[in-house]
C-alpha cells in the first residue's frame, strides 16, 4: 500500500524499511499503555503477569487488512482501538476484568512508521477508556505483505466462576449491555462503508469514508471504533449471571449459541430491540454483552432486559424466537464474506 | 499460492474457500494437543487457564510466509512444530514450564485445508515431544493474502523467580543447552536453503529443498524443525540460574544482551564452541538456552559450560569476548533481512 492509495496517511514520515527494528520499537514503546498486573514487562524473552486467583482468562483475535479493515476507512488509531476493544470484550464476556494484552503486528516494509505509532496510540486510548489498568505487556514486530494485528488479551476472574454460554436456565431474564453503541449500528456502519465509502470502481475511498464519518458519526464510530461495556462483564459475574457472551456475529446468531449450549429457547421482545429490530438481530460486530440472570437477582445497571429464557417443549430444538415466533438466522463466515478488494 | 507453485501440497483436498469456518475447525480441533492446565477450553469467548502460583509467563511470536518461512521449503507440519517450538523456548528461557498456547492462523482462501491440518499436526507433535502437558487452549482463524501463524505461549514458574537477562554476576559460569540441535546448525541450514534450495531464478524450490533435507538432515532439521531444550529452562531456574535467554539471533548477539543487561563481560572459550565456532557465534534461530550459574551450583546436565562472566574493568563497555579478545557482532533485523521473494 502506498501514500497515493491512502491519502489519510502522513506522507512526510519514514517507512518501516527506512528504520531499524529497534528504532521502530523506540517510537512505539512510549505510546503503549502499562498494565497494573505486570510483574516482568517487555524487554526479556517473555513477560510475567499477576494472576491473583490462580487462574487467568485468555482470548486471541487477529485483524487483517482486507477482510477485517481497510486503511482507506480506518485511521491507524482506530485500528489499535478496535483490536484492543474486541479482545477486551471477549475477556469481559467471561466475567473477567481485563489485565493485560500482548500485541503482534506484521506490516509491509513500505508502511509509514506513523501507522504503527497510530496503532499504539489506539491501543492506549482503548485501554484507558474501556479497561483502566489494562496494558500491553509484550509483543512482536514482523514484516509481511499484509498488515496484520494479532492481539491476545488476559483477564482476572477475581475469585468468581467464569460465566460460560452453557448456564442459561428456563425462567432467566435475558439482558443486553450495549456500552457506547447500540445494537445494529456497527453493521449499518459497515453497510454504509461498502455502499458509499467506495469510489466509482467499488474500491474503498478515504475521502468518501471521511465524509461518511461526519454524516453518520454514530454508525461509523460503532463500526470503526466500538466502545463495548467492558466493566459490565465482571459486574454481571458478581451479580450471578448464568450465561454470557460477546455479541460479535449478530444478536440472533449469538443468542442461538447460548440457547444451543444451554439447551433452551431464548425469546426476544421486539419492542425492546430499538428502532431497527432487524439490524439489531442481524447486524455484526456489536460487541455488546448478552447475559442471562435469574429473575430474582439485581441486574447491573449497564444491562437492560430484552427477553427471557424458556424450557424446550417436547421435540423442540434449542434456538431463538422473537415475540414467540421463529427467527431465521444469518451469520458471518471469514472465508465467505470477503471479496478480496484492496483498500 | 497455488498447487503448481507448491507441489509438496496435497492437490486433492479442498481449499479453505470450499469449506465453511465450522467445517475447517472440525478438521483442526481433533488434531490439536490438549493442555493439562485447561480449566475452560476452546468453544467459549475465551479460555480459562490454571496459574497455580498466582503468576503466568507469556510470550508471543508471529511466523509470516515470506520473511519467516516458505511453503516450498517447509512442510505444513514443520510450520506448526516451529511455531510452537520457538514460543515454548521463550517461555523456557524465563525458567518456566510451558502450560498452554493460543494460536491464530490467517490464510489465503486458495490454501488447501490440508495445510492448516498439517500445521495443527505440527503443533501437537512439538508439544508432545518438547513440552508434554502443554496444549492449545484457544485460537482464531482468519482470511489473509499472506499465510500467518501467531502463537502466544504461557508458562508456570512453579514458585521460582523468573530468570531474567539482567542477573549475571562476575564469576558466574556461562553454559549452553542445545537440545536436539547444535549451535550454528540452523543458520547453516538456512544458508543452504537460500543458495541451493532455489531454482535457476533464485525462487524457493520444493524439489531442491527436499533433496537438501536428505543430504543435510541435521542442518535442515535444525532450521525447519528445531528441537529446543524446553525442560532445561525450569531445571535451570530450580538450580539457581542467575540469567538466561533463548538464543534466537546468534550466540554472540544474544550473549551481548545478557552482558549489557547485567553490566558485565561474557568471555567464551572458543574450544567449547564446536567445529564451526564462527557459525556458533553468528548463526541465528538456534533456540538454545544460554544461562549463567554461580560457580558453586550443580549445573543441570542439559547444559555445558562454554564461558565465564567477568566484571568490567574501568572504562570497559559491557559485551562479549572470545578467548579474551573482542568479537564483532552481527544480527538479524526483520525489516532489513528479507528480499521479498515468493515461495
Amino acid at each position: 500500500m502506498t501514500h497515493a492509495e491512502h491519502p489519510s496517511l502522513d506522507p512526510a514520515g519514514p517507512t518501516l524499511a527506512e528504520l531499524s527494528e529497534i528504532a521502530v520499537l523506540q517510537r512505539i514503546f512510549p505510546r503503549l499503555p502499562e498494565s497494573d498486573a505486570t510483574l516482568v514487562g517487555p524487554g526479556d524473552d517473555a513477560a510475567v503477569i499477576a494472576a491473583p486467583d490462580g487462574r487467568f482468562v485468555v482470548t486471541t483475535d487477529m485483524m487483517i487488512h482486507g477482510p477485517d479493515f481497510r486503511l482507506a476507512w480506518s485511521r491507524p488509531r482506530d485500528l489499535g482501538w478496535k483490536a484492543a476493544a474486541t479482545n477486551l470484550s471477549d475477556v469481559a464476556a467471561m466475567g473477567a476484568r481485563p489485565t493485560a494484552l500482548v500485541v503482534a503486528i506484521a506490516a509491509p516494509q513500505s508502511l509509514p512508521v506513523s501507522v504503527i505509532e497510530g496503532i499504539a496510540d489506539g491501543l492506549r486510548e482503548a485501554c484507558a477508556a474501556l479497561a483502566p489498568g489494562c496494558g500491553v505487556v509484550g509483543g512482536d514486530l514482523s514484516a509481511s505483505e499484509t498488515l496484520t494485528i494479532a492481539v491476545t488479551a488476559f483477564g482476572d476472574l477475581g475469585g468468581h466462576a467464569a460465566v460460560l454460554r452453557s448456564g442459561a436456565r428456563p425462567g432467566d431474564l435475558v439482558a443486553i449491555a450495549e456500552g457506547g453503541n447500540t445494537l445494529g449500528e456497527a453493521g449499518r456502519g459497515l453497510a454504509l462503508l461498502f455502499t458509499r465509502g467506495v469510489d466509482a470502481d467499488g474500491a474503498p475511498d478515504a475521502a468518501a469514508a471521511a465524509a461518511l464519518r461526519i454524516e453518520h458519526p454514530r454508525l461509523l464510530g460503532a463500526q470503526l471504533r466500538p466502545a463495548p461495556p467492558i466493566a459490565a462483564g465482571a459486574l454481571a459475574a458478581a451479580s450471578g449471571a448464568t450465561a454470557m457472551l460477546d455479541v460479535s456475529d449478530g444478536l440472533a446468531l449469538d443468542a442461538a449459541r447460548i440457547a444451543l449450549a444451554s439447551g433452551v429457547r431464548i425469546d426476544f421482545d421486539s419492542a425492546e430491540l430499538g428502532g431497527h429490530p432487524e439490524s439489531a438481530l442481524g447486524g455484526g460486530e456489536d460487541h455488546s454483552l448478552l447475559a442471562c440472570f435469574a429473575d430474582a437477582v439485581a441486574i447491573p445497571a449497564a444491562f437492560r432486559v430484552i427477553g427471557r429464557v424458556h424450557a424446550l417443549s417436547a421435540g423442540e430444538a434449542a434456538g431463538i424466537t422473537v415475540d414467540g415466533a421463529p427467527h431465521v438466522l444469518g451469520g458471518w463466515d471469514p472465508y465467505r464474506g470477503w471479496d478480496g478488494h484492496a483498500g
